[in-house]
């Protein structure tokens, strides 16, 4: 085997994102074939003369999206690319895939010994419980009762509520000069309802930043501006109900675990959630064919909340899936914008080879921002998009005209991409720092599950702990973790022994301290 | 007959507002029996030593309440009261009675003649066609083509529509600086999702407001924050959704016309819509009863589109339905703030002798401020806001948190009650500068139907020219006006002859500007 990727030194792009692209090619092309070994990380940098940084991240984009499995011990193998789409060729290549960078260790132990559970033909080890948005699991857990804290000392729990994000790096000055220049005697229109389907230069500027950001093809007026996620799920219910793909019993099929506040409001506008199985590169595509849905909704690059990413083979799959059946894709990417390991992972929209005829993105600033701003969209496939205008009654014009503006000044200004930025390295010390503490706490009684992205990891009871005794020990010790379970849309295949961490909204010392505390009550 | 009412001129009360409440507390007690005639403006005026104006405004209110019943040169009779809320008072007293305030002259007459009409059996004169929340209308309403714009050498046409707000009186500069204490470090909890009920002292200052604008007796906690009434209108279908009010195809008896947005809101849930016919002072009660609704929604005090007020004996039946019926009552006080003929009239809910157990009220700062914050809110039943909590997903945290810290913030200046103090002036002098022009240019061709009240009117054809021919024409002089027959629900009974006038976001000049090209449009 020879690579021989064209590395330019010179180039803005980074060495390990040429190498992945060249890889990439070289597979996609089939110069590359399946079950090809990959070099070593130390025999490719040495042949390369470069440092085994770029190699190790190059390889872990590519075992990232399935291109490339991983195994311990014995490298990186090719796995089939199948370019034309075709059911046969899915069919033959159903054999699950590990799913997560080799060197992010600890999620990567998780995933291999599920793809190992899976080829023995088990149902995934890490999809027997559920989980969230968990705004829900947050606000609903009772708080422990005043005496405990009293009792341990401890002013307030340390708490791992997901949808809590880092606020000791917002840009806190510079959101308020942008935010008064709303104030201008110009800007008076802002203070009205708004356009129905968002400001027109907000929508450019998210049309653009999509693009840069996640890979989103949508020009600005396919885009919808919603108030958060959930107001978007709710605009494409009432979006969908003139066309073809309208409620009254149509199935959609979503991911066995997924956010229940979008599973409450596709069940409240008449959908029927068929699940679909969950392996570690993605939803199960043969499930897929056979819940006869006319719909998909799924979160490709995150998978909420079990955090695997959908290999790219499978991605193919599903568009083809779309392309034959004429289904609709809602591709959620709830947090795309945050992934440790390699680069973030471009989305499933603008993989689209009938150019975004058949998915519908939804992305939102809750995570990337704040939630309180109440910002998201939708990038709509040309078809629905001419229609929204007369479709989308104007009682869903939610999203404040205020928060709108400020947000497209603030992307005018170059300031979101620095932002991301920033925060992806804030958040990824976060994740790094509650990993590490969780490895040598933890292991081997929990088993850490979850992608190396994202706000949120979960801890699974190898011992088939149950979830509510967790919670509740965790509770005692000053400590609140989050139920899985609330997020299974299927039947129970087997018990409750995970519970969900959010640690946006903590510092790496209260991270570290909270698994500690964990340890502590859950081990002693 | 004798009225000595203990007026005090040194009190902070006016003494037009202490003349009412008098003359109101001998109606109710039955000193001022059914049937008796109040002395002339002139004779009392004289009688207490007092000008004119205070017992014009009284006697205005009185009447805009249903106390008492004005014809034109008879002076004002006591109408019958039935403290009982007996169904048989109800059905003795179903005569209809004149809606508005004796010295609103245009509307006034309209209500008059439509009284005349109703007594004669026949459907209500003012009740022909329907109107709305005109956001939907607004938007949705072609624009009059270029080429027409360039031809009359017009830059934009005057557009009345609804859902605008004046802009030049708004605060800018102190509601800047309040959003700026957003910013502070010891406030970044507002950046978060924040409360699925409402932020706690944002609920507080709402609870106060609603208790000394509008009479609303609601303790916080039973406040419910929503993001403009649409929104709060689907919070509130979610919660019944859990109790016996659940949708399913229960009957919601609504006035036949009615904001089209709530009625897709409502439709959307499941519920049935059941028409209920409207007369000079309101609903029509025996409608009510025969409708078998579980709910009734309703805008007492100034019905949309028509304007008409739910008289006091009306409200006292309404309730006694209620009561009698277990049913639940929604009032929607979309703009109660605005009224510009005697004192606001009160909520129904703070009338409900079960202390708010059958009455949901929901206000909207939309009007009152600025439709960009999104900020509305419900006041509940005690039994509905004990399972909000837990009923309300989080996902309808739709509001954001900063903008109810400002309004908070505002409101606890003091500044919201003077800013509603002015808006009154600045409105009431553009619906007079409407009415004034509309009388002398456009009748008897058309008459003004509406309240004095609110930031809207219609204007009605006599001669039965349809809607769409007088949009039409309007459209060509560079006018806007919008249809009415959208927001009727009921099957038509009559023609589509009305059209509705927002004016709250044009000048006085513009306003009587516009009249005076559409009576060239209309009358040439």
């Amino acid at each position: 085997m020879e690579l021989v990727p064209p590395l330019d030194p010179s180039s803005p792009e980074p060495l390990y994102s040429q190498l992945y692209r060249h890889i990439r090619a070289e597979i996609e092309s089939g110069r590359l074939a399946a079950g090809v070994r990959l070099p070593s990380v130390r025999k490719l940098a040495a042949h390369l003369g470069i440092s085994r940084t770029p190699v190790e991240a190059a390889y872990g984009q590519l075992a990232a999206e399935g291109y490339v499995r991983s195994k311990p011990r014995s490298g990186l193998t090719v796995l089939p690319f199948e370019p034309e789409f075709s059911r046969e060729a899915e069919l033959r290549s159903a054999k699950p895939s590990a799913a997560s960078a080799s060197h992010v260790s600890a999620p990567d132990a998780a995933s291999n010994r599920s793809a190992e559970a899976s080829s023995r033909g088990a149902v995934m080890a890490n999809t027997n419980s559920a989980m969230s948005t968990a705004d829900k699991a947050g606000s609903h857990t009772a708080s422990p009762a005043p005496e405990v804290i009293r009792k341990i000392g401890l002013p307030e729990p340390i708490d791992f509520h997901y949808g809590d994000v880092d606020l000791d790096h917002f840009p806190y000055r510079l959101w308020h000069k942008l935010l008064g220049r709303c104030f201008a005697p110009d800007q008076r229109q802002l203070f009205r309802y708004g356009d129905p389907l968002g400001e027109p230069g907000f929508r450019a500027a998210v049309s653009d930043y999509a693009y840069r950001g996640r890979g989103v093809v949508c020009p600005p007026e396919r885009i919808v501006v919603g108030a958060g996620t959930h107001h978007t799920i709710e605009q494409l219910c009432r979006l969908l109900q003139r066309t073809p793909y309208a409620a009254d019993r149509t199935a959609i099929a979503v991911e066995e675990s997924m956010s229940d506040g979008i599973a409450a409001i596709f069940r409240q506008y008449g959908y029927r959630l068929v699940p679909v199985r969950l392996e570690p590169d993605g939803i199960r595509i043969e499930d897929v064919y056979d819940s006869g849905a006319l719909i998909v909704y799924t979160t490709p690059s995150h998978q909420f909340p079990y955090g695997m990413v959908l290999s790219i083979g499978k991605r193919r799959r599903l568009l083809n899936w779309a392309a034959e059946t004429g289904g609709l894709i809602i591709e959620d990417d709830y947090d795309g914008e945050f992934r440790y390991a390699g680069m973030p992972i471009p989305s499933l929209q603008g993989l689209d080879p009938a150019s975004g005829d058949s998915v519908i993105y939804v992305g939102t600033f809750s995570r990337a921002l704040a939630p309180a701003f109440r910002l998201s969209y939708a990038a709509l496939p040309p078809a629905l998009a001419a229609t929204a205008a007369s479709a989308l009654h104007p009682f869903d014009r939610l999203a404040s005209p205020l928060h709108q503006k400020t947000l497209e000044l603030f992307m005018a200004g170059g300031y979101l991409q620095r932002h991301i930025r920033k925060m992806r390295n804030v958040y990824q010390r976060k994740w790094t720092a509650l990993v590490a503490e969780a490895r040598r706490r933890l292991e081997p009684d929990f088993r850490i599950v979850g992608g190396a992205a994202g706000l949120h990891v979960l801890l699974e009871s190898s011992g088939g702990v149950p979830e509510e005794r967790l919670i509740g020990l965790a509770e005692q010790a000053g400590v609140r973790v989050y139920p899985t379970s609330v997020y299974r849309i299927a039947p129970e295949r087997t018990g409750r022994h995970a519970v969900l961490l959010g640690f946006g909204g903590l510092s790496e010392d209260s991270i570290a301290e909270g698994i500690r505390m964990l340890a502590d009550a859950w081990l002693a």
